[in-house]
């Protein structure tokens, strides 16, 4: 296999914009290439981060592809091989797994780019696109994708201070709909975290606003949002199961006293979840002795964060070992694919030829390297057939 | 195999020479070494560059040993890191090679090492110290060495101006007794020069002295060289079929006219050689006009002493390829020598397994680099049995 990438790597996004293929463009690609004789099969594929081209064929396939793609998209060869990485054979395969795995991503691991590389090998095959060594090594690497994210803790071990946010709001129990304020929702990190929360359905939002013509810069579904008057966030605040507050204000937006009068004669001690991540602090300290409330501050999700990026690094490397055993099974398979139609041949090449002669035949010829792993195999062979 | 080493590397001639063992220290060194239970057998090499011990053995044995050599030199172990390298297996057998062929010596390439590895060799065998790793790896490294020393020219290829100038005068054609004057002879070029020359049988030397007491600081056998004072050079300089000056006098020590009168009535037209290797010269250039009278001076051995080091350099790069490969071919009988007396229990262990059923297991169970030099063999094996 071959592939040629043009990425964040090495290409700012203006160039790799102008390197994105549509569906009508990959079709001429696949055509060309078809037609080029060299080429027996190819995957596009193309994410803002990255373009690329997997395709399986005999040595002149690079360059069939590279005029294809120059022809294309009317870019003089040169300038194209300025923001190009090529790849071949095993480096190819290695490129494939780390993209799908993420282990080629900005963000290390993350597993949005399986399904777009599982959406461009699908979109290949329904064309009839994907050969042999493609449909192999394509199968083999999302399936080792899925396996991390199965096997690994990296998808479902955040570190973004929304999601944990988000996920405290989701552990929190309650009563019905839960009802969660956020103080300061049109800054940019209220914005994020009620994007967050609102992925999960039974949750009404309150943001408050400090002016009229505040608009949310996202349109959440039916009206699971309600703006409100920033000044009058107390009013609402007895019946709120969270309040979170992510202001840039000096002073604090949550006094214990002002707490205490909205929460009065709206079942006083109910379980309520106040999340301050603000810096300076946004709630009064003091407001974590009123009975029912916990207070958890950025010091908190801070500590979290760096909690979950321990775990992550941990997860990274069980993720890197099951790529690196997933990879190397493809390889095998691909290298040995082409020994199954010659089975027969072998035997009667070897036919009448006693095992020590050809032992003694494979010592004469090999280098000790080579005689080490043969001599290392048949160890080995001699202990699996004992256990078969 | 292991070996410690302690060499010019290192270690400075002082301490070399606190490592050297004689004859009695050696065999007390193979007397504990036998007695520590872990050692199968063991070669003692001392040069005035080197001290090593080979030895074959399990894994204790570089512990007996260094307590061995500690013990009879009385030096602490800690004293005796300081100097030493260890080497063990492969690496132990390249550095054997290496030594042997010169390449581990100050002048690479160097041969005068081969006759003392084989004598320490020759030794260690006439004490029964020799078991069959040792005696394989010896034999294959002074083998190797011979093989070098007659297929490449580095032997043959001197450097050295003073060898060149000998050179010279064992090609000059002579009748009888080739007369060969030194002029400078007790400098250090005059005296390196006559030494060379006296190596060879038929030249009679006569060198110039300035002084009644100076002597040589030689002692030729017989009376091939006579002195006579430096002012009555011209009286012996007709008779002489060469001569060559060496001294660090700013005049000429030989003029035209000089020599001219000197020649003049005998045989004056007959072949003579002048060597002058004198900065500033020796020799007025006149006098290469002198009928029969050849002149070489400083630039035209100092052109033959760098072509040849271009020479020295290509023959060196051919005794590493030479090394390299009986290097290779040693290891691989260490290696396979196991095997052979396994031969029997392999076969019964695969009877009645198909060759196929055996690759399939080959293929599921190694890994993708183990897989490529199997297939590779196999592919090799197909060819090899064809022309057998």
């Amino acid at each position: 296999m071959y592939c040629i990438s043009v990425s964040y790597k090495k290409a700012p996004a203006e160039i790799r914009g102008r390197f994105a293929f549509d569906a009508r463009e990959k079709e001429a690609l696949a055509g060309m290439l078809r037609e080029s004789g060299t080429v027996d099969g190819c995957v596009v594929l193309c994410t803002c981060n990255r373009s690329e081209v997997y395709l399986s064929g005999g040595k002149a396939a690079i360059r069939a592809l590279q005029e294809a793609v120059a022809s294309i998209k009317a870019v003089p060869q040169q300038e194209l091989l300025k923001y190009l990485n090529i790849y071949s054979g095993e480096r190819a395969t290695a490129h494939l797994f780390k993209v799908c795995c993420g282990f080629d991503s900005m963000v290390l691991g993350e597993d949005e780019i399986l399904g777009q590389v599982r959406d461009a090998y699908q979109a290949a095959l329904e064309k009839k696109h994907v050969d042999y060594e493609l449909n192999v090594l394509f199968q083999r690497a999302i399936a080792c994708a899925k396996r991390i994210r199965t096997d690994t803790r990296i998808s479902t071990t955040p570190l973004s201070v929304a999601t944990l946010v988000a996920n405290e709001v989701f552990h929190f129990p309650a009563q019905g709909i839960k009802r969660v304020m956020i103080i300061g929702i049109t800054g940019k990190m209220g914005t994020t975290i009620a994007k967050n929360i609102l992925a999960k359905p039974g949750i009404q939002v309150t943001g408050t606003v400090r002016s009229h013509h505040a608009v949310l810069d996202f349109a959440p579904k039916g009206d699971r949002v309600k703006l409100v008057d920033y000044r009058d966030r107390y009013q609402y605040m007895g019946e709120m199961d969270i309040v979170i507050s992510a202001t840039t204000s000096p002073h604090y937006t949550i006094t214990r006293d002002e707490l205490a009068r909205a929460m009065a004669g709206r079942e006083p001690d109910r379980p309520r979840l106040l999340i301050d991540v603000a810096v300076p602090l946004d709630m009064d300290p003091e407001a974590a002795k009123l009975p029912g409330v916990t207070l958890r501050d950025i010091d908190y999700f801070d500590t979290l964060s760096k909690n979950n990026e321990q775990i992550r690094l941990k997860e990274l490397d069980r993720a890197r070992a099951i790529m690196e055993e997933d990879l190397d099974g493809a390889v095998k398979e691909i290298l040995f694919h082409p020994y199954i139609g010659r089975l027969a041949e072998l035997r009667t090449a070897f036919a009448g030829r006693s095992p020590e002669s050809l032992l003694f035949m494979i010592r004469d010829r090999v280098d000790s390297e080579e005689l080490k792993v043969v001599l290392k195999v048949l160890d080995g062979l001699e202990t699996w057939v004992k256990e078969a």
